[in-house]
Parts: C-alpha cells; structure tokens; sequence
C-alpha cells in the first residue's frame, strides 16, 4: 500500500500539492530506515572511531524524519507554522548528515547510500517547502 | 533506495533470513505511516465519537512499529530477547488495529486500507518471530 | 536520576550553558507525556469534535518535543543548525499547541495543564535558542 | 507539571493502579534520556570500540521506553494485549542495556548512571506488570 492511496481518502484536502507532500513523506520514511541502519553499520567498522560524527548525525536525522513523517502526515487542521518548521529542521538534518556521510563515501558503501538518501530527502523537503501555503495563510 | 539495499552492506550478518527481515522493517516503516494517516482521517470524520477507539489503536500501533522497525534495522551486537520482544509487542498491537478498523471499513475507506496493511504488517511479524533464533543462541 | 547528573559526565562540553540546556531537554519530556495525555483524555469526552484541533496539535507537539530532547540530549560532534532548526520547530509546535489548549481551559482541566506545560516548554526552547551559539561557530 | 497530576484529570479511569502506572511512565521518560545521553557519552570515548554494544543497546531501550510511555499515558479504550506486550518489551530492553551498562560502570560514570536508571525503569515494568489487568479483562 502507498502512503498517497491513503492519504487520497482523507476528507481534508492534502496541506499542499498531493504529489510533492507524498513524495516528502515517503523520502523520510525511507531516510529514517537507512540512517538508523547506516548508524548501526559504522557502529560494526574497525574505524568507528573515525565516524563518530557519522554516527551522531545519522541519529539526529532519523529522529528528525521520523518527527516530519508524523506531522505532515496529518491532514487535520494544521497549523503551518509548526508544519513549516518541522520541515526545516528534517532539511537541515537531512543536508548535515549528507555532508558527512559523503566525506565516509569511499571507505564505506553504507554511507554512499545513506549520503544518497539523505540528498533525496534533502531535496523532497525543498520541494515541499516550495509550494508550502504561507503561514498566514 | 532500499531498506534491503544498505542492510547487505552491513559488515554483520544480518539477525535473521535477510528478505524476511527487510519485509517486517518495510511494512512496519509503512503501517506507521499509514496508521498516523487513518487516526488523522478519523479525527476529520463527523462519526468521530465512533472511531475513538480507532484512533487511539491506531497511535499505540504507529508508536510500535516505529520502534520495531528501529530494533530490527540494528544488527551489531543485538540482544535477541529485545528483539523478539518488540516484534511481539508490534505484531499485538498490528493485531488490536486491525480487528478494530475492520469494524469500521465499509463506512471509511481509510480505516479499510490501515486494517489491510496493519494485516500485512502483522503477518510480516508473525513470519520474522518463525524464523528467529532464540533467545539462547 | 536527573538528565543534568548524566550530561555532567559526558566527556564533551554541553552546546549551550548547562542549566538551560537542561531545562529545555526536561521540559520537552515533560511536554512529550502532556501532549501525548491531553490528546487522549480530549478523546474521552463528551464533545470530542470541539476538541479535533487540539488533539491534532498535541499529537504534533509530542512528537516535535521527542524529536528535539533527543537530538539536543546528544553533545558529540553537532551540527549546530540541526539543533537550531530542532529547537525553532519545536517552538512552534509548543506555541501552536499552547494557543489551541488555551481555548478549552475553562472546559476541561487537562488542556488547562497541557498549555501550562507547552508555554513553560515554549520559553525553555527560548530561553536555550538565546544563549545558543550562532552555525557558523 | 507532573504526569500524575494530568493523568487524574481523565474521565477514564487509569488501565492500572494510578501510582504503579505513574512510576513506569516517570521511568520510561527518564530512561529514554538517560540511554539516548549514554549512548552519545560512549561515542565520545577514547575505548568506542568496546562500547558498541552498549552504545546499540541504550539505542534500542531509548526507543522501546518512548514506545511504552506513550502507549501507557493513553487510557482510552486500551487494548490490553497492545500495552502488556509493550510493558514486556520495555523490559527486556532495559533488563538487556542494564547488563551491558553495568560491565563498563567502573570505567565510565554514564555507564554506571544508565546502568542505575535502567534497572529502576525494569523494576517499574515489572511492578506494573504485577498489578496490569488480565488480556481477557
């Protein structure tokens, strides 16, 4: 089952363009999966030592695009600003652990793809951000 | 990306059979989304004061598979009697769900696909607890 | 057991004065089990469909307020706008929350005591963006 | 604001004795602070690489305690099986983290204190456990 196939029989039109507000729900989804596993992968590497930033961002990011899934899944009287926001900081999470994780890229696929992951995210949340209806609105 | 595609770059072996594993992680990843999805809808419902228990199982059931899929996404070093635990934890609580969206499925539509995929997760659950090591391995 | 006992023996600083900081990660916790309460007793009474606002906006504020003890609970290696953008949302969804809860403080006790505890958790989140340092240190 | 004072605002009565129920939620809090600060504390250890499972196991009781504080503040038409199963994964996970704390609590204060506070949090999960309410209830 999709998210969209969902989300398409709310009663409430979507917060913003269905296709856009999907895809940034999917992507954190995904993110939070992969960086909770990209975490726990450098945790298993002889140079955890050298990932320790690694590590810590992949957490914060998760716990980031776990909090934005749940609130832009909400269709209910949103208060935008708190939806905005919440989109801002899984953006800011999202581009500081791409960072990180592409400088581990080389060494470690499970970075790559965490690093890969992340840009996805990063860039659905920009997306979204785009077309978000203005907090006075 | 998929979940499957970074837990095979994890320098561990994966806790159990790696596409049973990485079939409980993905239902749970979208049984959260899609129960945070149909306890929103239900609030948006003029039946409201029907579905109340709906919406409750549907937050006890969100909050379970997000740490479910969490435990079963780490592979380093795991404690087998955590895990096992949190999977019956998520499969009850898949179960409770889905037998309380089921009542509502002919009127709401989004109460039928949650009960659907709160089915699936279950039995995604129940096919990861059969092929489990236990807990003295 | 206090957060501030803990973070005391960590071996890196605190990212921001010890006090407030504290504060903030105790009154986001606090907050995350308000939140989380106050959307369940609004469930249990009489006039559940005046109260759909406030459910939705205190299931936003829980997860906001985890989110950001968590990642403000970790003092290795930041990002400081990850941590500030955390903190700016999780404001918002405070303040957002507080606004509706006050709306039906006269009716029901527990929105009484959940804006209460919003507003306390709006100005920790103030109080610790104040003394924060600026991203670019 | 305490949980306790909340919680007696409810027009439903608590699914346990209030005190019992109260402690576990307390703990829970506690404890998922606790563990998410020692896990970070470890990362920033010169012996990383002899915490890794200390570090994976606070990851996963940080997420199993939020799972079951959030599933027992809600007292509206439980599911008991949903929130027994719950309360028995919280404590395998904190029984499973405490072990594992307490091997490195001579070398590392953090350890010692999570150690402390993961053991106060079993004994609440299983104090609760002794007064919960049969399935068939």
């Amino acid at each position: 089952m999709s998210v969209e196939e969902i989300l398409k029989t709310h009663r409430r039109p979507p917060v913003a363009e269905l296709a856009v507000l999907v895809r940034c729900i999917d992507e954190c989804s995904t993110c939070e999966a992969s960086c909770t596993v990209c975490a726990d992968a450098c945790l298993a590497e002889d140079d955890v030592r050298d990932l320790v930033r690694c590590i810590r961002l992949c957490l914060d990011c998760a716990d980031a695009c776990d909090d934005t899934l749940r609130i832009l899944s909400r269709q209910t009287d949103p208060d935008l600003s708190t939806q905005r926001t919440a989109l801002e900081a899984c953006l800011a999470a999202c581009r500081a652990c791409a960072e990180e994780c592409e400088r581990h890229a080389h060494h470690h696929e499970h970075c790559r793809l965490s690093a890969e992951e992340c840009r996805r995210c990063e860039r659905a949340c920009e997306d979204l951000l785009a077309v978000f209806p203005a907090a006075g609105q």
